[in-house]
């Protein structure tokens, strides 16, 4: 089984640190194989960088399990908590395609009545705030919460990224009265385990959760429905740059 | 691995038929045991039924994973589509625990904009539409509806219900514009595979997907929150016939 | 006329208490005979005291309101917070079936433009959480607060509960911006008329509520409906202790 | 205990049927006393003649239970479908205010899980609708349908009146699933028996509903909150024919 | 062009200054007549005043765009932050209406993900709360915010009011994490520029909004549809002072 | 004043008929520059071409509003009805950015109780939906229907089109008691006229709408806010032709 991570910015050392989190929990037939776009920005801070690291997914997704591609995946993930993308890459694949923000939230609804995410720009908070909407976990989702921790800082994986994100989750589980705890940045996956054993409450990552749920469903034999809304792309032309996008 | 399959009613041919299921997509070192409570209804039609399934779930959980429990159970699944008795399991076991209605509901999220759940007794059909509403997955569930097959019919397997409900399945992709479709009884999963030969859409039987989704949280290391809503039972005299499920 | 109390605890202090409270508000020609299961948990303070509660619930209905009952009463209470096994009893009985949270919500909602719940162990919360979203009171119920007061330490009664439970409503009234409070516990019926006169706003007693709303749909004439969702349950085979439940 | 009903047109026959509607379900010792505005539309079938009908609704309601009021009612309930005035009644009086619109969609959620509304002019569903949704019915209502019968046209209580109803509350029970049918006009009291026993549902006139649950509620010893969104109004200067409406 | 300004209360001064205000913002073509109702309270700060005030807007637009007005506007608008009277007038005026609450939200979502109200009277809040559930903006409007300044302590527009307005904004944008403020009182016109200057981010007055947004609406041909919902009133006898109101 | 409108898509003709579209409806002073991106699809007809698309409205905002621009714009459309790129051309420009499904939304809603939208391949349903949740327009948008007329039919104009749309939105009206009708393609602003003549209700196309409601906005001196979630991009490195993209 082949699992393609897509890491939407383009940041090496952090596709590799996503992979290296993906290869943690995979099962023992699973290959995991992490790229990031041709092009944009080293880390999705805003929506601006986020709608050109969607583009930037599509093209990977359609040169990795479009037409014509070599060994396409059996599943794909898309690791970064905005899902950028994740509907471009479900009408290019028949096979399951997950991102880390939906992941993770149903693996936290899976184990707590409510959850609270903890994410690093404030900024961003209402990108996790419109999944939460658009995905239908109001019910479950109690609060989402900035520490204003830059996305390349946590490359670092200082102690001081820990704490800062310690402190605000302590807080979350009090205000929110929330049972979970979701890591609202692919780049969180190395601090995951360490933050589990200081809040003694299920902590939840992302690239992990999309991992064993995209083996999940492909042992399962499910596949993207290719019926109606997810129905691959017309044929079309592309100009410019784009042009190998073209259907 | 050991999962434990509650079946909430009576029936021990369905209770084997469910494991079926399970073992048929259950990973190389998952080991199903599937019970059912001591008492109660053979079968799950209505509120009533449910209610006094939802404490045969309670006993079962308790003796098979509460304190004291010889081997408990690394994961559970409740296989009746109402989830009886799901939030009350949750406070007993640290395992996971998964109902089925709300793993389909997940897994069809994975495939497709909007499903469609095909039941069985229309009088049902609010049972599904309340855990719908509790979820959060209005936006994506896009119509309940049934064909009024009895439960234990679906026992026998007859080509009449395949196609009664291939003809619910089909109306529902159209009237709903659906892209998936969610089988809304445990005891339609042996008929999963060939409904989703002949609907050419994403088919989902929730003891499957609780089965994989189980695996996949235990993969993670995750288990139920024991902070807040879902901490464990107060202790507490239980009178008559209930005594041992005290704490 | 003759209502049926039935309380989902098996604690028979709280019964008669909840008996007493009842008979405090009933109409001149209303009698009021109280109940509770012949099995369960002396008090419901989460999920899985809840849900074996709500099998007593359907037990004492069925035997009280069922096929060939003597003298079916003309009104069910069900007298705890959680409602539970409220459909369940709508099914077997054509006489009205309230539950006192639902009664209280609906009393609020017609005195004030917001509410606030406060309630005994705020593990409980989430309880009345789903039933206002279940109900559609989530445009009226502004908050639900946890004071942490075991449910049995009210029988006392002691002037510490009242305390405790003034500031809890206090603090709600405030932080809410609310205009009544609802207790949200049978077992606080009996200081409802101290909590009214310290607050100065309304506050409702689920129990009181329930009973006089009860009259008033007598009173109209008015029974469950038989059609649909709530049709008597099927034919069915109850097995063990549950024998004769079955229909 | 005295009730006013307040009919908010200024049809004096309207008036006098909603007296005796109100009379056929009042307790022994409940006086019913009905009025209607000095000024206004003879009947309410949108939202101008809605607008101009709440304000006589506040004439009357300050006129017999304001300051000054001799002998003021011990409830009020407001007998029309839209409930106009309803707020500003509940400013104006401590004894508790009822909208018949509301009232009946509280019967009707506690005798089924959904219930549709039949009303009069198509153009007016919307009225109710918005209702429906401010009050937060709307996980049980499941349809509003018009019938374009004339409000006026129902003081004669035609067969052809009643015929078009039946039709059309058939027709939402089985479109909408719902098992209960909410009549959506005061001057359908008078065909409420008659439909009840056509349809085998509940119907419910929320003219005899709001009575009921007045008498309930002012046995209960309840009255509008006058803390926060319902405090009595500020002193202020009306001027040209309100000016006796100040404060 | 004409632009209909009616001013719901019956303060001159206040009239005068929305007038003013309107004035300051309109399109060169764009004349601007302001009035106020014949009857009815001086300011509106709570349901009972509103709901007198609904009847004099209609009373106006009737006066004004009604059948065999001179001179008819060309767009209306509704210059009190609660909307009084808005249905009612489109019912009347094929010239799109406008109210200043609804035309201030629809500005602030074309500049924020979130924004905050802040208005006068606490006791005011429900009212703006029930305006964005029922226009829907809901997921945009992130807290009404009262200060408790008299509505007519605003036509002094003292350095007090500024700062008080001023910080409840202040508190609102942090702790709401909004990104723009809307005034929620049409006597805070003359207000928003110097609040926009101290708080740096978008201060929408409704009145200012609502004046363009007609121009817009006009520019782009645009009127109430008569279609359905806001169809023109049916013919019907009025009485009493309201008769001139009737159709 | 200078609106600058970006087409997402790169045709050329569908650029210069969006381009008339605007101009017709521009007021005299208001100068209307029309661009499309540099790469990308030729029509959007799907969530893939969507996905690229906003890629390419990213880059027109910054070339044409970003850090450096020559004369920006005073405002700016983005005249595609998925609004793609929205949330990001807020972060680049202070000035104003409309999408045209919101502008189209708001302008309904001043029209109307409720709208449908009628928009051309089935598939992209979902996307506006998605918006209308998104947005908060669910209490007023009924309806979203597909003609499955392909966008680029559109460019031709031909009679078939008209016909079809407007049996659609016949259909619309009726079925979802709508009382206004929302084109839910830039392709379709050249119908607009004719359709409202056709169908006797206000029909509104986003361009002209984005238009007029831009004017207006820069009328009032309001710009997008820069506090919050629509702060500026912080500065970044892009990679690849994206590159000139960063901060």
């Amino acid at each position: 089984m082949k699992l393609l991570i897509v890491n939407p910015n383009t940041s090496r050392p952090m596709t590799e640190g996503i992979a290296a989190a993906a290869r943690a929990v995979a099962a023992h037939g699973t290959r995991i194989e992490a790229v990031c776009p041709s092009f944009g920005p080293l880390s999705i801070e805003g929506h601006f960088d986020e709608t050109v690291a969607a583009a930037g997914v599509a093209e990977q997704v359609k040169r990795h399990a479009g037409p014509g591609a070599v060994e396409p995946p059996d599943g794909i993930v898309i690791a970064c908590f905005g899902d950028p993308g994740l509907d471009a890459a479900r009408e290019v694949s028949g096979a399951p395609v997950l991102g880390i923000a939906e992941a993770a939230f149903h693996a936290a609804s899976f184990l707590a009545t409510g959850f609270s995410v903890v994410t690093t720009m404030t900024r961003t908070c209402v990108i996790a705030e419109h999944l939460v909407q658009k995905y239908g976990f109001e019910p479950r989702c109690r609060g989402v919460h900035g520490t204003d921790i830059p996305v390349l800082a946590l490359e670092d994986g200082g102690a001081g990224c820990v704490d800062a994100i310690e402190a605000a989750a302590r807080e979350a589980l009090v205000r929110d009265r929330s049972g979970a705890i979701v890591l609202g940045c692919a780049g969180m996956a190395a601090l995951c385990a360490e933050l589990s054993a200081r809040l003694g409450v299920p902590v939840i990552d992302g690239v992990a959760a999309a991992v064993k749920f995209s083996e999940a469903l492909i042992g399962l034999g499910l596949r993207t429905s290719g019926h109606g809304d997810y129905a691959r792309p017309l044929p079309k032309t592309y100009l410019g740059w784009a042009a190998p996008l073209g259907w």
